[in-house]
């Protein structure tokens, strides 16, 4: 069969593509999905998003984890933001999160009701992530969060890094494929000198969240994939 | 003062960039923005761009050339469609043709009432181009036309190779900027090459129009820049 994989540079986009015969890849290095995939590796037993910092309150008489991040800061009275370092073994584990970003709950949402599968990409999973993609007789989507609607680089040169370890077992490419693949050749022996030249380097510098970058960009640190059940990311069964 | 470039990928995203202040330059190389840098700069009085194959009809009866293409081919009954070959001096000069295109035009329409000014961009006028937005005192929006609201190569290294121009004259470039730059750099030896690997180069390919595609990657072979004044392309007065 022809296996395709189609890169979605931002959720924007996202009406363009059919999606339904697909798995729908939801892609927010910085750093919203790292900390999905970091948080249900470490054992959290669930991470809800939702779309609106409101929507958090629904939850608040739960026991859950509150995390809410908005323009790249902890909204104020909440647990936690969408720093990695949040998503320890010994804060998350056995532990339900309710967590809303200003892009990557914003992507997964718009996914959630047409793909057949939404699992969620990050530099730390990339290699399990690949796997499991590679083995699948669906075709690829991957859905880059960007920043506000727009392209940015970190969300792309991660898809290029998937397309990449994917060039062998898939038939058809978009461009935007092509382009982000290519981009990821130039950068990857040095991911991070290379976003410094992004925009959003500059925003996260002001945000002095250097080391959350740092640990971000770590290669295959994961072997879990989270994947969206009803409202709910949890751990992926590879192999059920 | 700042000077900023930002690349637009696709039309679809165009409402995300505020251009009331900036020169927008619309891009679709293979082939409309191509076939009028070269159509203009072969004499043609004027080139009207239309959204609609059916709004051509409403020019029939004024002695206008109608060109319309749909999905890469000629429309039937009309003159031409956007062959850079059917905008040679013997059939333009003096004339002004009415033509709508699958992407291009509609680029087109979508920044004519918010921008400042829409200027025609293509690898024929480049270095042109490049030399009027240096010395201008606003900032720039590349707008790619894409192909139906998708991200393609081709549009996305022409951006590049402006970008590449104007590196040193402007201070802020965007995460797309930075991406069509580097496509664009590891291209430039060989676009033809590159762009084989693209989605349009086997569209294009099934069109048997390789001989299009040959010339409208030639660099500066033309010194027009075409600026929509109200409904019409016409020759910019550099320095005017």
């Amino acid at each position: 069969m022809q296996k395709s994989i189609e890169v979605c540079l931002t959720p924007a986009l996202l009406d363009l593509y059919s999606i339904e015969d697909r798995v729908v890849v939801v892609i927010d290095v910085l750093r919203a999905t790292s900390s999905m995939v970091y948080g249900i590796d470490n054992g959290a037993t669930a991470i809800i998003p939702v779309a609106q910092v409101e929507d958090c309150l629904n939850y608040a008489n739960e026991g859950f984890l509150l995390a809410a991040e908005r323009n790249g800061e902890v909204v104020e009275g909440y647990d936690f933001g969408n720093s990695p370092f949040s998503y320890s073994r010994e804060k998350v584990n056995g532990k339900t999160i309710v967590l809303t970003t200003t892009n990557g709950t914003k992507a997964l949402h718009l996914a959630r009701n047409r793909a057949h599968q939404v699992v969620i990409g990050s530099f730390l999973n990339l290699e399990a992530l690949c796997n499991y993609l590679r083995v699948q007789d669906k075709g690829v989507l991957l859905l880059c969060a960007g920043w506000k609607d727009k392209f940015n680089l970190e969300d792309t040169l991660f898809a290029g890094a998937v397309v990449r370890e994917l060039r062998k077992d898939f038939t058809h490419f978009d461009d935007s494929s092509v382009a982000a693949e290519d981009l990821y050749a130039l950068a990857k022996d040095d991911l991070r000198n290379y976003l410094h030249k992004s925009s959003h380097s500059h925003r996260l510098a002001q945000l002095n969240i250097e080391e959350d970058v740092k640990f971000c960009l770590q290669l295959n640190i994961c072997t879990t994939i989270p994947v969206l059940i009803g409202d709910s990311l949890v751990a992926l069964e590879v192999g059920a």
